[in-house]
């Protein structure tokens, strides 16, 4: 038996909800395969597209994998093929597509045991591996698609928002590094209360603007006057293309995760593909090479291929 | 001519939403009386219920009357009667009820030039006498009802919700006074980091819940971690309340507004009632006397009676 499943790459954080909001891409993604075998436990049998570890207690997919099955009493086992098209350290949940993928198909393999909500704590496991702390914000719209809010952690509360019918996102990779220890080391660990304040007015008119699907509110909630101002020095050029994405009608643009990917978000393939071609001349003029893609908001998530 | 004005209460604030979310009440309120006066300008020609200033630049319904005015070419006068019956700095929204009652009921007279909406800028005019600052977290959900959210102040953005059809408050007002002063020094100007996510997540989830009418998740929202922790001191027994109105079955409950006054919301009036008799019960053992309200979510806001 045999599963092939699609790990979409993800958006997390959406400007005005840092470590809360996050959405799912369309046709960015790895792919895994997972084939029941005779011998017990998780196998990693091989890997394309990136250079990572076999050994499964190092590999965030391996990780996750061992969560699922852990005290469960399986008469099979379980290898694992990964193939990565989504780059480690993009900012747009590489190790989280491992994480949610592999979760994903070793639960089909086991028969669907668990739903999808209920994957998303396995897959924080494997996430945990790669970033130092359990986190949802990309394994939740990996696994679920839409837009997600983790509402908190204790219980884990996740809430799946389908997007707006017309929403298309362009993301920028500049092939740069940024250090998830640099992106965390400028943020201090007290924020100026009445930044919250206006930080979590914008959140609450993202929400709101989901439901809704008012793009203009959509539009003048994606701000951030906590993070970005901080990050922003850590992506090269990174104003100049927010600028160029406002100006060519995107509905808002920011930083993707940890960056350093910029993303844009548009209401309309059309607008998307003159804001993705605007972005693309304004960084061609760089000498940082970079990717460009397009996409709309997948509202499935990890799928069977 | 004349016209007769309902001013509803508001609760501000609800747990998650510190200075951007508020909800309107149904049955609690003031009563205003506008006529029109050969005699130009605002006279205010009676008070009662408290003891508040006639003289127009001192009180807080003239003043936000005088905004609606200015600038505008009007060949008649307007006389207005306060009827008070929200207690001054009872935390339900005294002062927001008489701006925002002012602002309707000239408008009404004016012919409606202005929007419920537009409307809001000028009752903050009278709101920043009686708080010194201009704030709509009382003032907007007073003039559309519902549920409101201030995403932001520049410019200014509104957006109403509808409350979920079953959704009941309850309000103990004890009475004392907290000072004005005294509820906002002992907020720090910073607040960690960790604790405005927490804050922002739950704020979703609330906005989240209301769309969806999701009254658990409503329930899971309603939390503070940043205000609640620092003022709960300032309010006799209001741990013990709090505590009361959950075990009896309250989504939630909390300080409304600066306080004193201590909100519960609730899944139905029959939980309400509940709710309600267990508050009063609590509050009844110590020697502090008190009001205690139960009331409908009023979605229209101020109306004409």
């Amino acid at each position: 038996m045999e599963v092939r499943v699609f790990c979409p790459a993800t958006i997390a954080n959406l400007n005005c909800g840092f470590d809360v909001m996050g959405l799912c891409l369309e046709n960015i993604g790895d792919e895994m395969i997972f084939r029941k075998t005779t011998t017990k436990g998780i196998q990693i049998t091989k890997i394309t597209g990136a250079d990572l570890p076999y050994e499964v207690s190092k590999n965030v997919a391996g990780v996750a994998a061992l969560a699922v099955i852990e005290n469960r009493d399986i008469d099979f086992g379980i290898a694992i093929e990964i193939h990565k098209k989504i780059k480690a350290g993009s900012g747009i949940g590489s190790s989280s597509a491992s994480a949610a993928g592999a979760v994903f198909g070793v639960n089909e393999l086991l028969g669907k045991p668990f739903s999808k909500s209920e994957l998303i704590e396995f897959a924080m496991k494997g996430e945990a591996l790669a970033s130092g702390s359990e986190h949802a914000d990309n394994v939740a719209p990996c696994l679920l698609g839409g837009f997600t809010l983790v509402r908190g952690y204790h219980p884990l509360d996740v809430i799946k928002i389908t997007s707006p019918e017309k929403i298309y996102a362009v993301v920028l990779h500049p092939h740069i590094e940024v250090k998830t220890v640099d992106a965390r080391a400028v943020l201090e660990p007290s924020i100026p209360f009445h930044k919250a304040i206006t930080q979590w007015g914008n959140l609450g008119g993202l929400i709101a603007g989901l439901y809704t699907q008012d793009y203009a509110l959509i539009s003048r909630s994606l701000q951030d006057v906590v993070v970005e101002p901080f990050r922003k020095h850590l992506i090269p050029h990174f104003e100049k293309v927010k600028n160029i994405a406002v100006q060519n009608g995107a509905l808002g643009s920011g930083i993707s995760g940890a960056g350093p990917s910029i993303f844009a978000l548009c209401e309309g393939k059309k607008i998307a593909e003159t804001v993705a071609e605007a972005m693309h001349t304004q960084y061609s003029k760089t000498r940082i090479p970079f990717d460009i893609y397009l996409s709309k908001i997948n509202d499935k998530g990890v799928t069977l291929l």
